[in-house]
């Protein structure tokens, strides 16, 4: 099996397991009993928050667990909004995020916000001037992602955050770095970035874990209420298991980062050049480094995007048509669409996505199977 | 060592463990995803849900899964008063629910709502007169705790269910089970339930697990927004190992159920009977077969809780002062003030829960240590 899914959820590494497993099994405590079980998890859990704050080089206090990534945006988006709404009612966006932070920006448009979508280029990147065109008196959040999930691009979330604090340092900036959370060094704090989410099952840990970075001077409000852990703002018995568990992913996904990602851009490149020896196909977004180093979106003239994932699974190549996310409603993504990505083309893009167990030798594989089975899609679809 | 917050927290079962771990190493794709690796967790989840609505007389349809039971009690009370706050601002609970639905009100509260806690009489139960008392013409939900989480006592849901239908049948009637369920057979369609709430970790699961059965009819609003997952009712990708787990757990526990709670019965009257030979102790609740089988609530009079706690942990016993829920914040216990306890008591107030692994050897051990260290704590007090 060659699994090139992975923007969508990888394996859980073996030492995440293992971690898992040891919890599960021997340390089953609720951190907030009092006793020494409890205790013992109560420690772990806040090892973890240590270990994934110093990540991302933040106060271990500015780390809430949540179920995910979608939760994480939830809060933060929805979570910030609701508990400001007096300060201003408009808020910043583009037409390339996720649907945990499209969906939720639908939810507050309900609520009275009035929410702007900024657009894209032909390579999915948002500009800067359309973002400063935006800002207006009644701005309170910006949220724009750091890596986009189905085509890779890479957002100027630097510059971007410079140009809204040096704009008005009262409006909150949101990253959605679902996507770029262990392929990127990223620092909220250099990066004027004050709400950050993240997810456990794409770099590794386990599935049911992720976290949101909220700066502590940020004011958020809950979206699910209990027993007060987390300051409030994230009730629940906490998930020991699978938060030392990402913890652990964390640690080695950043233990190693330098070497594995430049791996993974030389895996990239070669998959990108094999690509293009294939006729009428264009690889969208950025094809080199100024891209994702996992991510390869592919659009293949005349092979409808099913057709292909189907043709590949029956060599056990597992991809994705567009996102998983939103892959049982197949419907055109509103991401190519947004980058200006043709009606034929539309429906024939397939994302390719890597990890760090992802080899060369799947690569040439790959590229072989597509190199066999396209001219005869091609001439199938052509009858 | 003897672990007795098992309404605090449960171990994993070494089943559940076993489904967890295997799908973490061998099938960790996405259910969204198309390809086989997706398709195979997709089928996985289903049987999870047809096995966990089966165990309640539902439809599959009808569970939602949650990461755990603060996000379904939050789910369905929020996500169900804030949908339907057109049809009228009035909610009925009770003084004793758990924070999860506690905070959700006060939550709805700020949003305009008008909330009813409806007080409980020496035993911690609610009654239907004044529960009767308090509908009215504007009231769209009852929120009713199956089973008290610090007492055991058990709430007269299925009574409740009738008379709130029988009185109007447009109100619905929502159940925190996350006690309950596991330790009873609990049919909603039967019971007039339109919402209910339940909890992995309670029951020898997964930790971050949970549902929430919604009667298909019933309108509510998520609180987590993303790729539409679940019927757009709750995002993020699903947790399938956790959710496989959940549903390797409800088959353990459903499976022998007559049987174990039978013993946890016998466990419980052996428990009480001796306690009951130490001076000054008073058995909160129902020290029978009419309240839960696994909680027993004892005051102790002339030891503070903290002390018995810790004396007790000496010994590896591990117990909780109130709820863990509530812990990290030592403050006398809202439940036991409405159950009418008084000061002292209040703080001297320890829980003992038991689970399908408890044993009478644990029991007796347990009790001989009291009947050893207590008289001597009490000489200390004194002092």
């Amino acid at each position: 099996m060659i699994y090139f899914d992975n923007a969508s959820t990888t394996s859980v590494h073996p030492e995440v397991a293992r971690v898992y497993g040891h919890l599960v099994s021997d340390l089953y405590g609720n951190p907030d009993s009092l006793h020494a079980l409890g205790r013992r998890s109560g420690r772990l859990l806040e090892q973890a928050r240590e270990r994934i704050a110093a990540s991302i080089g933040v106060q271990p206090q500015e780390i809430l667990f949540t179920s995910g990534g979608s939760e994480a945006n939830s809060l933060a988006v929805a979570g910030y909004a609701l508990a400001n709404r007096k300060r201003g009612r408009h808020i910043i966006t583009t037409q390339i995020e996720h649907p945990a932070v499209l969906q939720t920006m639908r939810h507050l448009e309900e609520e009275g916000f009035r929410v702007t979508y900024l657009p894209v280029d032909g390579k999915g990147c948002v500009r800067l001037e359309e973002l400063e065109r935006a800002v207006t008196g009644e701005t309170i959040l910006v949220s724009i992602m750091h890596t986009n999930n189905e085509v890779g691009t890479l957002q100027p979330v630097e510059k971007a955050g410079a140009l809204i604090k040096a704009m008005n340092p009262r409006i909150l900036f949101h990253v959605d770095a679902v996507q770029g959370y262990g392929k990127f060094r990223i620092h909220p704090k250099k990066m004027k970035i004050d709400l950050l989410s993240a997810s456990g099952h794409k770099i590794h840990g386990p599935k049911g874990s992720g976290f949101l970075y909220a700066d502590e001077k940020v004011k958020i409000r809950p979206v699910m209420f209990g027993g007060g852990q987390q300051n409030g703002l994230r009730s629940g018995t906490e998930n020991v298991p699978a938060i030392a568990g990402l913890a652990k992913a964390v640690e080695m996904v950043y233990g190693n980062l330098d070497e594995e990602v430049k791996k993974m851009y030389s895996l990239k490149k070669a998959f990108v050049e094999g690509v293009r020896k294939i006729d009428n196909v264009v690889v969208n977004g950025h094809p080199d480094e100024e891209g994702a180093p996992h991510v390869v979106s592919v659009s293949i003239k005349g092979v409808r995007s099913e057709v292909l994932l189907h043709a590949l699974e029956d060599k056990e190549i597992y991809v994705s048509a567009g996102s998983a996310c939103a892959a049982r409603k197949p419907q055109p993504s509103d991401t190519l669409k947004a980058m200006g990505i043709s009606g034929e083309l539309l429906g024939s893009t397939i994302r390719f996505s890597f990890s760090v167990f992802t080899t060369m030798e799947e690569i040439n594989y790959t590229l072989q199977t597509m190199y066999d089975i396209i001219p005869m899609l091609r001439k199938y679809t052509r009858r």
